[in-house]
């Protein structure tokens, strides 16, 4: 792994141990497309048979993988796939280089392992609008083919990593109506991030059984209630992909399955979690939860006020029971509301209700709750049925720190 | 004036010598709302004849004082006016209390000067959700009543600071098609500041002679491209307010004048960009101007996405040339943008075109750039004849240190 000053505080006490999953296997590498001294490439060799989803930033100046992944994540081909992937270098805003510098990439995985090249995706993750040294990855490539394994998902997680300060995995097994099936998942990505769509990079392998269109409507479903739900530093990337490929190994059919369903949902929020918990600078992990507002739109408009709010996340890295933030971020969203019908919950704590301080709330008890390393926020409206939950982070000193120099 | 520890590095070289405007008198009072050893109320008489006009903030949390300016602002009277601001405590989400605090004050204010209380216009600016103690500034208003004289504004402008380094005033002599008139203009403001609006609070006065409706047209119209177009941290206040009180002393009547158009525009802006001056934190000032969008408001929304962008605005901070940011920020703007016209300029260099970095740019001449203390982002987007122009400041370990303990 790369060398970490500092591992976040909210970071799980351990990696998962990740789960094989039948006919995906992986070899990472050192090709030192910025980085010196770690890996920075990942390739995964998906089986003849292998279904891939995606989901994509929405971003207009999205990077030239990103446009080449949506050109090729509708094709439906049982021949097999390739996942390729580096840190270092987003290969964004590169202008035509960029799309030769994917096309190289990928033409040199499609040859090397022997699939079509219309089912080679590929990601770069880094700095923008620097030339890709596309020649350093595609130099790795036999020597990579060579190293390929089930076993070497874990690697390929800290591959990924850019500025996170811990690798990201989640793994279940599910037992489905049809038998049991794996899933095992990494994840990278700490700040740029917010929706739509606050994915990073992230990526899910199952040896379930399922056809293409409802493993893509599956994905984009909950793709929505977990990476489109959480928010670093509201900034999106131009890089952001998920792609989720199931080998259909298990022969255990999975279409429509509740518990697959639900299983892929826990693989998709651990992860989503996982990127918050790893939030540039975060030292608290915050869940916005908002209830009875006039839609679930609403809801969503005022959590994303709250979790974005600067002032809000200040206070709560300075375990600052604000809660006055609070009121005024739901204030400013645009979002329906009535300062006399609204309630503020710090955890179970009532600290404002009918305009006003609850009579029962003690600053006392607030700045207790705010020492917890996890903070709710919980506001009702009062207006309606219209519910939503986010996540994010505080903002601290170790933002501005990691960001005021990341180039140099 | 209260003790600061740390006057913002982008202050004026000193306050202006703010114009006495005629039919306009002031006093300042420390009544210890919240703050000891410093002035904290601020009392403004306006002459028989004055007409008011506003622009308030649109949160749906906005304070009693808010609600209760936007309720008489319309009244058409001419038996004078008057202003009552105090710092310390905003007076917002404190309940019927609220209410009720704002009428104690303006009434006594009402009976102290002799004027009506529907045009007794009030305005608390500090914490939010805690009572105001109005006992405190009542207490005071007969011995200010003895205190008012129109050379007492510079005062006004201390008074009235919270988080603020510095005092912000702006002043001019307009030469209209009928004669001389005056402006001088107050304001406060350093945090919790976006659209809409951005205007903290700002007090304008002249001795002007405009009837309430073109004033009020007038100020709304100006109001857009200065204190609409600032932002420094996308939080907006619970009560904002900007209020202009022409008194009508000089006989000169500015009604669709030109010159007084350009000069309260230009009082306005002077004001605002103090404002953002005295960013919490803030180590640049800088300008976004878009053109060539598709529509004035693709334009602003590009330009807001630029400002508020944590990730461009911690560049900044750390003198970064970071450019691939700025595209990053226009691409999830959700405006319309094409990757390949965009051209973006910082200062008068051009930095990226045709969908990569210019040719001529040097990281080196972009660097040397990003030392100065007033920063120009340009972004042309090629696409139409959109412009807009907007003001922020970076975003540094200044911001954090203010907002994470500033109720302790």
């Amino acid at each position: 792994m790369a060398a970490i000053d500092h591992v976040s505080p909210l970071a799980p006490a351990q990696f998962p141990d990740l789960l094989d999953i039948a006919g995906a296997s992986f070899a990472t590498s050192a090709a030192g497309v910025k980085y010196t001294d770690r890996k920075d490439v990942m390739l995964a060799k998906l089986a003849p048979g292998t279904v891939v989803a995606g989901v994509f930033t929405k971003s207009a100046t999205r990077s030239a993988a990103v446009l080449d992944c949506q050109e090729k994540i509708g094709i439906e081909n049982d021949q097999g796939a390739a996942i390729v992937v580096n840190s270092g270098n987003a290969n964004a805003f590169t202008g035509r280089n960029g799309i030769e510098s994917t096309k190289a990439v990928t033409e040199a995985v499609a040859q090397t392992l022997g699939v079509p090249e219309n089912r080679v995706f590929s990601s770069s993750t880094g700095v923008i609008g620097e030339p890709l040294p596309h020649a350093r990855i595609t130099a790795k490539l036999e020597e990579m083919s060579r190293a390929m394994s089930e076993g070497h998902l874990s690697d390929a997680a800290e591959a990924i990593m850019t500025t996170d300060t811990f690798a990201k995995g989640a793994t279940r097994t599910i037992s489905t109506a049809n038998g049991d099936v794996k899933i095992s998942g990494i994840a990278k990505g700490s700040g740029m991030i917010a929706p739509d769509m606050a994915t990073m990079l992230v990526y899910i392998f199952t040896d379930a059984k399922i056809e293409r269109a409802p493993l893509q409507a599956l994905v984009s479903e909950l793709n929505e209630s977990s990476f489109n739900s959480i928010t670093v530093d509201s900034d999106t990337s131009t890089s952001d992909t998920l792609l989720i490929a199931a080998t259909g190994a298990s022969k255990v059919d999975v279409t429509e399955d509740a518990a697959f369903h639900d299983g892929l949902n826990a693989v998709m929020l651990d992860l989503a979690h996982q990127v918050v918990r790893d939030g540039e600078g975060a030292t608290k992990f915050v869940e916005v939860a908002i209830s009875g507002a006039a839609s679930n739109a609403d809801a969503r408009t005022h959590a994303l006020a709250i979790a974005n709010s600067p002032l809000v996340k200040t206070a709560i890295a300075g375990e600052d029971p604000n809660w006055g933030r609070v009121v005024m971020a739901i204030g400013k969203s645009g979002a329906a509301a009535d300062r006399d019908l609204l309630s503020i919950r710090f955890g179970d704590i009532l600290v404002a209700e009918a305009g006003w301080v609850s009579p029962d709330y003690t600053e006392q008890a607030g700045a207790s709750y705010m020492q917890n390393e996890t903070i709710v926020v919980s506001v009702d409206l009062g207006l309606g049925d219209g519910t939503a939950t986010v996540w994010t982070c505080d903002l601290t000193h170790g933002y501005i720190s990691i960001n005021a120099d990341y180039r140099s």
